[in-house]
């Protein structure tokens, strides 16, 4: 986000709305993830891998946010499962009054899992705190071991890091070893999970990872 | 960029800047082109290869936009070619007064194209004049053939469109028609460009296309 100065404002009328949402969902029992990465890294398919692994456990919504276009929540509804979307207009990232709509069309007491699909960037939705209870990033393999250098910000600030298309790693030169080494500086403590999205590749630790957080906190409202 | 509103009285200021820097490139005799993506494109390697297919015939800098790190800056600069690093910080996208500032680093009588790559991202940039007398951007076959529907804008505005990373069209799940209706659609003018940047493979097109720009601005200047 550019201009923190001008934005702060804005920033801390944010948080407001997003203190605002986590109470409702804590209420609700609801867990939310909010799901960052640059376009085209694979957040719909990752979203997708983990209905088909937790539909069964969990009573799961989608909000998808975009630019413009439909395309991601048709996609989700297309597997009965529901989905918002948002379309941004110009805004490069989500922020707490849209998700506070969101929420609004959706059934609260018929939900456990909400997963949000930010906008593809990986600059602007660090800043924003939707009340969430876990931010979580996708990296995908074409895009380079040298992200976590350039755009550290994002690498600092998730719960879980995902690493997308791994089965092609092989085709792009990506340097496992200064992937791991740039990430791990930046965030020593958020689990990697390595993952081939459209494969249904090495999903499982990831879903683990999420069901312990779900089921932590559905527990911790009971 | 979010909240044009308020960023409007910004907008106007670097509207300023920037048509006085293209004062400046013009007086010079200098042709500037933004290079726009997301993370991991392939900007860098457009630029490598781009600087390979002209660095005989144009005298060649780079203005690199970076949230952090200096590792493009410097594969820029291994090549004997002169590179301006920009860290923006937290900020998505460059704008007037960095590149300003970067000239005036630059030997201006010394060159003749000034290539800029702008920070990853296919929103932000969208907005921000810089000055250049062409915004060209890159889509790579990875992030998939749905992208000019969700971030239509960029499309739009570009003078130039490049799909990168086409050897890997065939790994991937790429609609190459879907992909150019989409596009089509949005910008039935800008030439579109296929190359894989890494491996130099049709490149030739594109550099030929920048060149016949260049070769005109510097025609009309003398």
């Amino acid at each position: 986000m550019a201009h923190l100065d001008i934005a702060k404002p804005l920033l801390e009328r944010n948080d407001r709305l997003a203190a605002e949402i986590k109470q409702r969902l804590d209420a609700a029992g609801i867990f939310m993830v909010d799901l960052m990465a640059s376009p085209g890294a694979g957040k719909t398919s990752t979203i997708l891998a983990t209905i088909a692994a937790l539909r069964e456990r969990y009573r799961i919504a989608v909000i998808e946010g975009d630019i413009a276009s439909d395309v991601d929540s048709q996609t989700i509804k297309s597997q009965g499962i529901a989905a918002v979307q948002i379309n941004t207009g110009g805004a490069c990232h989500l922020e707490g009054d849209m998700i506070a709509r969101a929420l609004d069309v959706l059934d609260l007491d018929a939900l456990d899992l909400i997963i949000i699909e930010n906008v593809g960037n990986l600059v602007c939705p660090t800043d924003f705190y939707l009340g969430e209870d876990a931010k979580v990033m996708i990296l995908s393999v074409p895009e380079g071991h040298d992200k976590p250098l350039k755009y550290p910000g994002i690498f600092q600030i998730s719960d879980a890091i995902i690493l997308n298309k791994v089965d092609t790693t092989s085709v792009f030169d990506f340097d496992r070893e200064a992937f791991y080494t740039a990430t791990r500086g930046l965030n020593p403590a958020a689990p990697v999970f390595e993952i081939a999205a459209t494969k249904a590749q090495g999903v499982r630790p990831w879903t683990d990872w999420l069901d312990a957080r779900i089921a932590e906190k559905k527990g911790a409202s009971l």
